[in-house]
């Protein structure tokens, strides 16, 4: 089960996106909590989504794709087995070929975890990659997002 | 840590192999035992360890590739975080396009688990897969290996 | 994105469940398709859906826990990232201290993997598992499902 | 196939730990690289490899556990199926309640990703957990490690 909810600002731009999602048997280990390594697939689910709500899909297509270059995540409380919970990622910043977002996991009113990933557009060069700039019609589907604090 | 050891036949080629391996933290499941899935994960460690063995590699290369049609286990005993055990596979069968595997997972003297597995190998045809004899010199590196029942 | 439905017969016991679900970027593999451990979990997510959509938690706890003992897929075509995808388990046999599922996966028309599994009611027992009897409060949320292939 | 080295300083104390590692098929995704979220993993293997060098187990025992608070990645190259690499972990910090790890991944010369882990040690309290301070037989075993750059 799954709700989704996806925020969109001037010209259909999307900021941020919110999944719900209920914590499955094999994302659990022998302490009885999700594993810290599955936060990072929950962003990835929301923000992959996000994507899939704009109209477009992150899989590798063409010449260019989209690697991470860093992701971190604060866990302030832990996810039990067939708990409910809500993953909100939004936009946090949009550079040439780079784009980073802030996510939320939260359980009811009670907070998760925080995190950030950071993706740059890349496209095969000299046998590695070199980042090169976001196709237009791909990064004019997002905007920054107003800062959770602002009102 | 791990200890290996391949079995070769007639001409070098192989038809067993042996991989010691420990449980990970996030291969525990919050019943406090290896989830059931990672066995079958077990089984293709070792089976990539052999084709390693063996010379190959079972990456996607050139036109073919070596999806699995069948995959099965049965669980006799659980695993738990730091166990130590052994992976063995054995060749079961080889066709002319598929071989099968049949593999047993111990813990010192205690059987945990049996399982086999199907590959085939494939050629890209019409959009989907189609059935190809293996590369004679990738089907010539292996042998079917000796019952264990047999001496 | 998930749409759900499940099967109950007398008495309001159920038979069989389906899960929408669609693929995540994490469980492809570098031949570009679902990696065929994922379709076991895939089969846990629509058997503990099942059991709560029967009001029941298939997580440890009390005295009895339900441990695999076996575990089957066969695959007829790979699933690919984004894919939306459908899994029906069904009940296919119960008896004193197991359960045994058939589970059938689709994409659209096209039939992807069929599977198995089966669960036995454990109790620790002398520092091991003995198999017991269902809880009658749990086995009797359950029935047989009728065969895919009668009318 | 993995070799490992453990240093210690005064009294035999652990500060690093060496952990050689190859990439398993299932760690890969579709984009033909290792899904970023192993690298967690990979920390978190060599990590506990340490425990262990050290005569200590991380599983959770007795009345204390030690969840993470935070985890970072950042990424700088990719690894591929059969990629050997180099994961080295080091003590960054030690506090009363908290032990920092940096870690380093590397394949052969190439710099793969660096990462960073927090630990603490916890008690489970009023339906939570609060942090308590290590047992001194576990925290003594562990000192901070001379910085890489230092010579």
């Amino acid at each position: 089960m799954s709700a989704t909810k996806a925020s969109s600002g001037a010209e259909g731009r999307l900021s941020q996106y919110s999944l719900r999602r209920r914590v499955n048997f094999y994302e659990t280990d022998c302490a009885g909590i999700v594993h810290f390594s599955w936060f990072f697939r929950y962003l990835e689910e929301a923000e992959h989504a996000m994507w899939r709500a704009a109209g477009l899909s992150i899989a590798p297509a063409g010449e260019v794709s989209y690697p991470r270059v860093s992701a971190t995540f604060d866990y302030q409380a832990p996810l039990r087995f067939e708990d409910e919970f809500d993953v909100v990622v939004r936009v946090a910043a949009i550079g040439r070929s780079s784009m980073r977002y802030a996510c939320t996991i939260t359980r009811g009113t009670a907070q998760v975890a925080t995190g950030t990933t950071t993706i740059v557009c890349v496209k095969a060069h000299d046998g590695g990659m070199k980042a090169v700039p976001f196709p237009p019609d791909v990064i004019g589907r997002f905007e920054v997002a107003a800062s959770p604090a602002e009102p």
